[in-house]
């Protein structure tokens, strides 16, 4: 049996288009669009039709980088795969790359079916993963072909983080070699912890716990150096590179620079970058740790720099790096020593809302909104043309988005699974009405019609961006 | 009557998405699009149905940069609006965008009447105009903001021909804060004419009069010179600025910094600069003449910016500047003094299947092909959505490109009305096959369709591209 | 008969070295330094001794940069040779070159012919000239090669003042062409005063005729655009360029360039651009007008940039671009229209002081003080050995600089024929003591003991800076 | 007694003047100078005359970078401190600075005292010492001070050769903080030796064993990885950084990238990154181990960009990095694997004359060659005005030149403890007549009239160049 639905009336925005048209979905995927009015159009017929006069009608976003049940300094990020997928389809996002971890001595597929395991039969939407590589070894290098083979595409690698996660940059330029012959994507978090360790112990010493240091001692420099040491093992090793939550003027400039030699390299920032600064690190009575992730926020003046990158294309992809930790209880182990809170922020749920907020507030057009949240994230990472674009043969992972409504963000009403938003109190102009997600409605109107299990897991191609 | 055609089968390539779906055609416009195989499209009924397996679907061209009839040195291009737009058509073209001529001491309006006159009735394919100003005065600047209102939203200076179209920096600058006001572009011939016309005369006086030396007088330095201080005139009007048939590394360079920088500023390169250089200048027997053009063809080295430019965005647009003179009886008016050789290549012909050479030689992708050809022109000239996609609504300018066929780019078989190509005996993979103008067939099957009057003049927004 | 000072017991402090050493002159010239307290020092014998115990001996300075008796816009500068020479000698400068003008029209040797008459017997110091070239054409070329000869190594343009200075880019070019052949230096005012005169226009269109407004037209951009043109022009020439007073970080910023590609560009910046602003010209009651000049005086921020460029040598001279009107009867024929208002202001006698601030306040080494206001000037204009140093040979132009006095500047007490200080009030530790040119005393122990036409032309060498 | 020299007639070439001036000598350092020919000058009188006419008298080069008697991979230097130093005079050198060993789980202390005993009484000329830091940790830190008050400014780490000398990130930010605290100067050896291993490694592994995959695998990229890492280590800190040998083209643009930015960041090159090239790495028959040193040699195209920054002080110095191995039994080492020869290469004799030639050739200007040879160095390493220059109270050092004498380099007549010379046959105009240490005859028209012993231990004061 076929199930037809057709989406009236809206006004879809893709990456490259804002056009008239009714969308007519068969069987999950997309099968045709027709100018809103034409007798092609009124040819459709459907057993469900939506409307969405005066609304957009776009592609569910795509957000690349998520970090749901993840293992902190003790804890556990506050989200599981089913409480942050179901956040996520509130907020208009329809298919996750969380990172499965491999831990030192251990294999990729051991850490890879790890986080199978956690997500399977429990997500709402469509999810995937990246792999982080915290052990690059003659096993570990022969694995990452057998990922890239059957759709894990790309490794994360830190630059930060000694004795946790941190590759050397021989083991860095190994991994990056392997993926220049089987086509695997390195994901780098770029800030020189060996260096950062020193200011942190240093600060520490001087009595320096609060939050706010956390800001001071993960120094822009460090940031901007790690970047730019990135980009050169990579173009030594001949490699594609992605450098993940970039937020600081300098490491823009890095990325610049590369780009104007031609080099393909990539950068994602995320909204916390955007909209957040080190004003709220210093927010009183340890409420700055709330704030807390790496890389750190910036002072506000980063924040233009990071608009203009995404203007002119060396910034590619806004993702959340979502990884919350409640403020009570989990972030609260960092009381007297900032080093100890967990690293992250909620935010799997806000990202779509505060870049249409953008939209309005003229840093970016509706069509890039759509590609920095929806096209490109889908390209880099193996997933178009299934995912975020609406077009014929396209998933129908699609989001009836009202750009008048008014909301105001708040942890009393978000779905995210922890006790506080960092974004308490912003208005914004616009809101997520309907998600369908393979055809099947996840929101229905402001209602959540979703269930576990209904996403599945979507082996990636490799990146496409080069292309 | 509703006409309809439906084409079946292809990969349709837009500049963001490559899907295989079927295009229904009705009045002209595209109506829908539906995923090939599925219901939707099997549902698509039509009077005609174009075969486009194994075949490409893609947007008709826009080359936004054509000289048709145009006066120049006492002779005029050899292409008239209806053999040239048949060419062009040929080539895969549906729009082209001329530039219509103010005289020194006359008005817009006159220039502007004058281009229509010869336009009107002529053309095989849809055509606008772009307005060259010669004469920057009061009346001027307000005829500037009326052109405007009705469709003529794009301003061409010239920084080089003292004598003829150059205006001086105080011009540019008005004109500029006008455009500023009114929404309009303006377009900038970057060299520095007032140099370069010493170097000439010093050139002759040292008995270099062979076309090759067209090549040394213009230098690259000239070229980013002036286009650095077109830049910042337009930085100081608050204007945007377009920067037509960039040939030089150092060029590129000046807008790689702008964009750096985040000025709204875009550039432009040709076929020429792409496929040729200063080796086909210095040929001898004075065919070096057939390539003479201004900016001039530079060193072979010089073509890696510009495909570097192109891929990262540095470079937006590739137009052809098409204005053919003879070899016979037009470029021979040079003969012994390279400064009396009309300056101007033939090319509206060439320019989409050079492209997919260049996708072919792995240059750009086939979606950046279309972006930099067909969307990217259209938006930056007020004509998108209307023209360069494929997507409901879409005015139903498409051609069907056999991507796999092998041709040789001859004067003997070029519909150009011009003696001799450019690309004489050069091997192409890729050929126009069939090309539909708002949905008529203008070429069918490698035979001419079309008639003279079909295009229609096309009114253009202001530019789209930094919504 | 020989007549022999001795300067005992000061710090001998040059571009390069810093040594307790007593000096020797014989006949108007350094004939020997000995280390303070050898039997080598105390051999020297002579007529006249002078203690400089706990003094810096250091050598005159040399203004490369002056406008005595300057006509401008219907006045003349206030500063006669007499004048202007005895206040430089105050200020414990000992050479200034000063700028002889062509009229359009006229040849360059009758210009420079008005300049001798002026200076001949009215010096209190050495002087020389350089030659304002306003009119380029063949004669004047061919006079170019002739002045060199006799010692006229310099030669400025503008591109600036339209209709009385300056020259358009063809003139520009055929001048540095000529220079890069007979060793001439082109120094050039680099302002695009074609577009500014637009803006200057506009400005009073709309009334803002305030002093404050001269800063506001006179754009930062259009400084670094003329600064990037005339590089440009230089490189096609194959000449060398020396940019006079630059103001502001993006002129900096172009030199910086130009120099980080090799190219013989050198920049000078004045004592105003350092220590005043656009806060001077926004003084109320008309006496912004005081700070009028072109370039105009920057934001404070500019002043970073200067300082940066001065210590890595980005700039590499300070002048004084001295030009100074009185308030009264001149600044004020600008009232109610900034347009009018003389361009100048005074500082011959200033800038040494200020200077010797610049390294109280840590700016510049000591050495570096002596390195921009007497080593290389004297180098870029071929005045070395002659001027700028103390070393055996050179002429004995030597200052005895006091590092510890304390002195207000005011027009109160100051010696230039002018009725206002731009830097009135301001405290500046250190100041000269006496002043020797050619051994003759000419401020003996602040009290003046000079005369009038002791003061000879001096010709000078190609520019040696590039050995 | 007095002993007095007086040096009669020669042109007199400091880093900032060129001079006919006759040179008096008391006691070992200059007394006084005085112009010849004059009476002063006649007046001097001296136990020993030396004629310098037709000659250049200059400051006794300053050699910031050798080793003698190094151990490494198992074997020594070949030269000595006596044979080196030696050496070191014939060539016009007389003072060196090298390095002082610190070794793993030893203390700063014995590796220096171990230095002072191999050169105590043993050396022809001045000498000094920097420390290599090969363990930093607190104990270290503190004595850094301890070395700093005696004269030991500055202190070498290496992001190189791991296992051995390398420093990690966070070992180089501790010692770049101390430096900023105690005015201790970091030098940098800027290669990423962690991804330099891989490359070895796997070109081992493929069977490239010859010395020119020595060149390929320490890639220029990896060299300015490093530099930029360490400027910005060195900018957090807040500390003055010196690279030392630097030879790509892009390890010069990010020093040129941080004096734009205004740090204080300086860099050394050497003669055989100047002269020599790849080519000489891949001469048959193991030759190519003859020039094996890190950093290595580079294809010739990087010299030009050495050149430039010579010219414009983006490079500031010019030593040796002296470290000669002969090529048979030490070079020899390294058959059948490239990392096993020993790094190093001899020239302490060759670089004033090779510089010289570079005067010759047009590359620099005589008082450029004495800046980067003899002051800077001087002034860098805390010896100014002791050595490096020619001034009254400084040592006499003196090197009497005869530019116009002609030699042919060769093992046969050099007097290096080594068995090959890296630029046998090469012509050199330009040659060393006689050498002064401290007014002692080291040379004498060609003959060797030193003694082993003569030279002392020169404590430094801290680096004046940033003065």
């Amino acid at each position: 049996m076929s199930s037809r639905t057709v989406i009236r009336g809206g006004l879809v925005v893709t990456a490259s288009d804002e056009i008239h048209a009714d969308v007519l979905i068969e069987d999950g995927r997309v099968a045709a669009l027709a100018a809103t009015g034409t007798p092609a159009a009124e040819a459709f017929t459907a057993e469900r039709v939506m409307d969405a006069s005066g609304k957009y009608v776009i592609p569910g976003g795509v957000d690349g980088h998520t970090h749901m049940e993840m293992p902190f300094g003790g804890t556990y990020a506050a989200d599981t795969f089913e409480t942050g997928t179901r956040a996520a389809a509130w907020g208009g996002t329809t298919t996750i790359v969380d990172f499965a971890i491999q831990g030192v001595g251990h294999s990729l597929r051991s850490g890879l079916d790890a986080w199978h395991a956690k997500a399977e039969g429990n997500c709402a939407i469509d999810y995937a993963f990246h792999m982080i590589v915290s052990d690059v070894n003659d096993k570990t290098l022969k694995e990452m072909d057998l990922l890239v083979e059957e759709g894990v595409t790309s490794f994360k690698q830190f630059m930060a983080y000694p004795g946790v996660f941190y590759s050397d940059d021989g083991q860095i330029l190994r991994a990056m070699q392997r993926a220049a012959e089987n086509g695997g994507l390195i994901m780098m978090h770029a800030e020189n912890g060996i260096a950062i360790d020193v200011l942190v112990e240093q600060a520490l010493a001087r009595g320096e716990t609060d939050p706010r240091f956390h800001g001071e001692v993960r120094k822009a420099l460090l940031e901007a150096e790690a970047t730019h040491r990135a980009i050169r093992l990579a173009q030594v090793a001949g490699a594609p590179l992605y450098v993940v939550h970039v937020s600081a003027t300098e490491a823009v400039a890095e990325l610049t620079r590369a780009r104007d030699e031609g080099l393909p390299v990539f950068g994602e920032t995320c909204p916390q970058y955007l909209f957040l600064s080190t004003d709220n690190l210093a927010e009183p009575d340890f409420e700055g740790a709330k704030y807390v992730c790496s890389t750190p926020l910036r002072p506000k003046e980063h924040q233009a720099a990071l608009w203009r990158g995404l203007r002119t294309n060396d910034l590619q992809v806004v993702s959340t790096d979502h990884c919350p930790f409640c403020f009570t209880g989990q972030k609260e182990l960092g009381r007297g020593d900032f080093s100890k809170i967990p690293n992250g922020m909620p935010g799997v749920e806000n990202r779509m809302d505060l870049l249409h907020q953008a939209v309005v507030d003229g840093h970016i057009s509706r069509r890039r909104w759509i590609e920095i949240a929806c096209a490109t994230p889908a390209r880099m990472f193996g997933l178009y043309p299934k995912k975020g674009t609406i077009a014929p043969g396209a998933d129908a992972d699609i989001v009836v988005y009202d750009p008048h409504a008014e909301q105001v963000i708040s942890a009393e009403t978000h779905h995210m699974n922890v006790d506080y938003s960092a974004y308490e109190g912003r208005r914004i102009t616009g809101r997520v009405e309907s998600v369908l997600s393979r055809g099947e409605p996840v929101v229905t109107e402001r209602e959540y019609t979703g269930r576990k299990g209904h996403g599945v897991y979507t082996p990636r191609a490799t990146c496409q961006y080069l292309n």
